[in-house]
């Protein structure tokens, strides 16, 4: 076998397939030298589609000359069946983990198929939508009235240190209402707040970013101009983190993080607990 | 024991801990008729972090009077004693599947603290922001001239069809750019889809939905107007349809599917293979 061949991973669903993704990147991710070939197959909720994907998997297999990796996480046992007729390693959530919960919970499981059904009726699931359309209509400083008392956070930052993608995780994977109000050369000159965020300001978070990698991710957007230039971005995250520390607001640095792990710091920073179910 | 109790769940990470709560949440949606509270405890990267949490633990069992469910993805062995301290029934996503992944590609696992690290320099991550920045930067039928040739799909549909969150999920999930372009009464008076889309008519991908939903959604936008009437809800879905028709345009009913299902449909129906690793 042939360390730097490539294997095909399979993530089979009878849902969106989301969920035996994250769980199959989250485990292959502890396998960084591995080469893998990714096939997503959603929606496999009957034993014709069970069917066709072991034939998908058995031409892999062929192809690759290596056994196919397949997380999946059908429910319902025909379809599994299917499924089994091809030989690969099977990474089988459903499997391995709802016999302990019945046992748990005193409870059978409804072998409902696919996660997402019925979600987009809960509450959980109308908090995210309009929680994506609050960040919608609060970028980069846009704001009526009164309407950052609905924010359950306010980002702030020079303009590119990372506050729209950040509210959009927030709202998307939390349904976690987050404004982002950029900071920009009047404030340092001034060294205050922009006069609207002083009343939120036990909601502010704030962002920074190394000074070289905000000019490289601003030189993508506005070539060789001043805005993009080190000097300026020098100047603009020196100032942003004085006006901060003196307006004492918590901030982290995104250099190195993603949106994932910069959501995760401020949610547990503002300890948001949300009732999910 | 009491069915109707509610039981504290556990979410806890060496990271993020959005693995385990994605894991979670798909297996705790099994059981619709169980009441859980759920506590997310991520970053959990020494002993002392853990002993905490095995603390908090024992507290909830107290509590509740019942064994709190633990969902966790924590791969350091020490951090992992720690936290087994408590009594709980311990979902562990990297104890059950690491063992047989490690046999099966003849290499150890690096045990690596939190699934992120590293991500955010990664190809796919980049990917994934740019295309964030793409999808804000061409919403609602704001582009800019030949933009919309680097669009993987645009979606098309009237106003509130769920083109939006549709087209941020498709970013931040999958990394694909998605820009959007509203069907507007213009449109539909003229039965042609605007100018600049007909060139990108192998990229476009329909949203409908159920004309009282749509005014639904509408009223608590802009309440007894008449763009949220039910009367021109009706008129702006069915010209829509027969327009999508006319130009043979794929499209689905967003009415009860999720972003995540719309999305992960409309991955599958325009074929978009992107490698992730």
């Amino acid at each position: 076998m042939n360390d730097t061949s490539v294997r095909t991973v399979f993530f089979i669903s009878d849902g969106t397939g989301i969920t035996s993704e994250t769980l199959g990147h989250s485990l292959l991710a502890q396998f960084p030298d591995a080469r893998f070939r990714q096939v997503r197959i959603p929606f496999v909720d009957d034993l014709d589609k069970a069917i066709d994907c072991a034939n998908q998997i058995r031409d892999a297999a062929v192809r690759d000359g290596l056994r196919p990796i397949v997380f999946s996480t059908l429910v319902n046992p025909e379809t599994v069946a299917g499924l089994r007729q091809a030989d690969a390693l099977f990474i089988d959530l459903f499997e391995k983990f709802i016999g302990p919960l019945e046992a748990e919970l005193g409870q059978r499981s409804t072998h409902a198929v696919g996660r997402f059904h019925g979600i987009a009726d809960s509450m959980d699931y109308k908090n995210r939508i309009e929680a994506i359309n609050f960040a919608m209509a609060h970028d980069d400083g846009v704001s009526h009235d009164g309407e950052l008392t609905e924010a359950d956070v306010i980002l702030v930052g020079v303009s590119r240190s990372g506050k729209t993608p950040t509210s959009l995780y927030l709202a998307m994977q939390f349904g976690v209402k987050a404004a982002n109000y950029p900071l920009i050369p009047e404030d340092f000159e001034r060294n205050k707040l922009p006069g609207e965020l002083h009343v939120h300001r036990a909601k502010l978070f704030g962002l920074t970013i190394a000074p070289e990698r905000l000019s490289q991710i601003r030189q993508e957007r506005r070539p060789n101009s001043r805005y993009a230039s080190l000097e300026n971005c020098r100047y603009e995250i020196e100032a942003a983190q004085k006006l901060m520390r003196r307006e004492n607001i918590r901030w982290l640095d995104s250099t190195t993080k993603s949106i994932e792990e910069i959501s995760a710091t401020i949610l547990q920073a503002v300890r948001l607990n949300r009732p999910a179910y």
